[in-house]
């Protein structure tokens, strides 16, 4: 109904991807955000290890599923399987569960570059793959743009169809600084190595979400979005809050602000 | 049955007004919210274009004004239609979501006096109107009270039940600085001038409330309050919470205390 | 599945005790708390006097019971009741609501010791006593561990299961200072004349949580965990979350950690 809105693809898509983190919704909490949300959500991540403690999980990505979402479970926990040297357990668990797609990090678990490559194509051929760069300690604030970009140049070739920039739940560590704030030199080196299109940037804050639609337009690809921050990063996208009205009007409306 | 509470007034009331701000929930969630405390809410506003991005909006409409909430969607979206010149498309869409009343803002797109105070009237003749002054921008932080009095005023002339004091859901511009902290010295002109129990203060961080309770009583109109803090404000409202427990109680008792 | 995960004493528990802090939901938000992680919960409190103002309490206090969850309404509600000379009608109260378990606070109406330890007698009769230790007002940082560690002690003796070191919903009090982090010197003192079994530590952030987890293993007892992060709580205790996944490694894990 209005008029000169910023374009965004429909479902399924490949750019404007946005991934949500469900760190233990119930069954209710999922129909509603399906029901309501369900068309601007392109991932799910049932957090770290929730999936693993919590009940109702099998019911849960069904329902997720059903709305045409991608379901998968945090990479720490495969890093859990990984560390103890259960791995083929590991696809066991996420086969019972029904997920879809896997993400791979290393995060607290380092791998070598080939090992995680090596994992990333087998579950390639079974799963949609997503695999995570950066490390999650916060004193480890790695400022080598160089590492980032081989990373992620390696794990797209090893069939990852997304490369995650780590920022974890709190947004302050990965791709930010230790105040929430973005690490720019990072970001545009990245930038202006591995195609954007296929780089996926966890942004848990609105600040976040706001500085990367500022910098890359309404089909950023964005994560570790709460489930109650869905439809808000929604109107983000096409200029409907105030953070974004202004910039997201075309050239001719610009004008007609005071 | 606790004796010495403060006084409220029951719904549909003028004072000690709540405004609970919604950015997507589900229909469950919105039966639960009215269920739980339909008796403590008296607008609910769909946040900026959060009504025009998620499903299901219509269905928690009607759950909400079943519950007797005066329903309106975000003041932003309505600037979204002023902006690119269709008013007439904003008045189709809010008559097919059933809504009852109507927030004028210009934090985005500001609008002429005149001009606002025109659509104010114009809409005043079908609908409840809040209209909201202050603009949402973190630069223009305007210490000029006199403009906000003659704005209210106006407004309230035009045909406004309630001028908001603008906050955001940060609680971060408008009528606080920066880090939240209210701004005394505008607050206070704007009491001077405007009658209090027409101004609805936005005040979606618990020290706001607080704040507002500790300066004006329980029966302070307040707004963008989160689904999940309406319960909380009422403790807060009445002195049963430990940040209002001692103000709240009458003289007599203040004195047990030791 | 996971093998050498941290030993968790299944329900009912005497220690890893988690005690969740309801503050309106509703009665489906209820339903999905304990389908998904009702054999995590081992105390549910109704925060502050929130149980006073909504309603489907009753509802809501039988679901969480029907899942093995003992009840309790916050102490702030029967201090409200003792500085008004209302204990009868408190007794009322929660026999109405049917609670099983009470909270004896005196963080707003401070009592005198032996006042405090006469009403958790008589209560320990028909109820699980949980009593507080700590003031709500920030202003009063008491450093006094001798106080505490008194007071403590005289409450487990008056029949109190467990004891509670303050901190708010908030956290920024009692065991805490005002920026969120630990009173190492007040804990400590407290630990090493207190049982740590009798003790709950209110730690409603994340990195409180973590920190007591460090220090004291995955079998603390942490208490006013928000409903949303239950499931993350576990997985901090198991170290399926990054924060302590290293720490919760067995030694000879620990050596695969590159």
């Amino acid at each position: 109904m209005l008029d000169h809105l910023p374009k965004r693809e429909n479902k399924p898509r490949q750019s404007g991807v946005t991934m949500v983190m469900d760190k233990g919704l119930g069954v209710r909490q999922a129909q509603d955000l399906v029901e309501t949300s369900g068309h601007l959500i392109d991932f799910l991540k049932l957090g770290f290890g929730t999936s693993y403690v919590s009940r109702k999980v099998k019911e849960k990505i069904k329902i997720y599923q059903d709305a045409g979402i991608k379901v998968y479970v945090g990479g720490t926990l495969l890093e859990a399987f990984l560390v103890r040297n259960q791995f083929d357990d590991y696809l066991k668990y996420i086969a019972a569960l029904g997920c879809d797609t896997v993400e791979v990090s290393d995060g607290c678990f380092q791998l070598a570059s080939e090992e995680k490559c090596r994992i990333i194509s087998r579950l390639a051929n079974h799963y949609t793959v997503l695999s995570e760069v950066g490390a999650k300690e916060e004193t480890v604030h790695d400022p080598d743009p160089g590492l980032w970009i081989s990373s992620m140049k390696a794990e797209l070739d090893a069939g990852s169809s997304f490369v995650i920039g780590e920022a974890r739940e709190s947004g302050t560590v990965g791709i930010y600084e230790k105040n929430g704030s973005a690490d720019m030199a990072l970001i545009n080196a990245i930038l202006d190595n591995v195609p954007a299109g296929k780089i996926m940037w966890e942004a848990p804050l609105k600040q976040q979400q706001v500085w990367f639609i500022r910098l890359l337009g309404p089909s950023v690809n964005l994560g570790n979005i709460a489930p109650a921050e869905i439809a808000p990063l929604e109107t983000l996208r096409l200029g409907l809050r105030g953070d974004t009205f202004f910039e997201s009007l075309p050239e001719e409306l610009k004008k007609r602000k005071q």
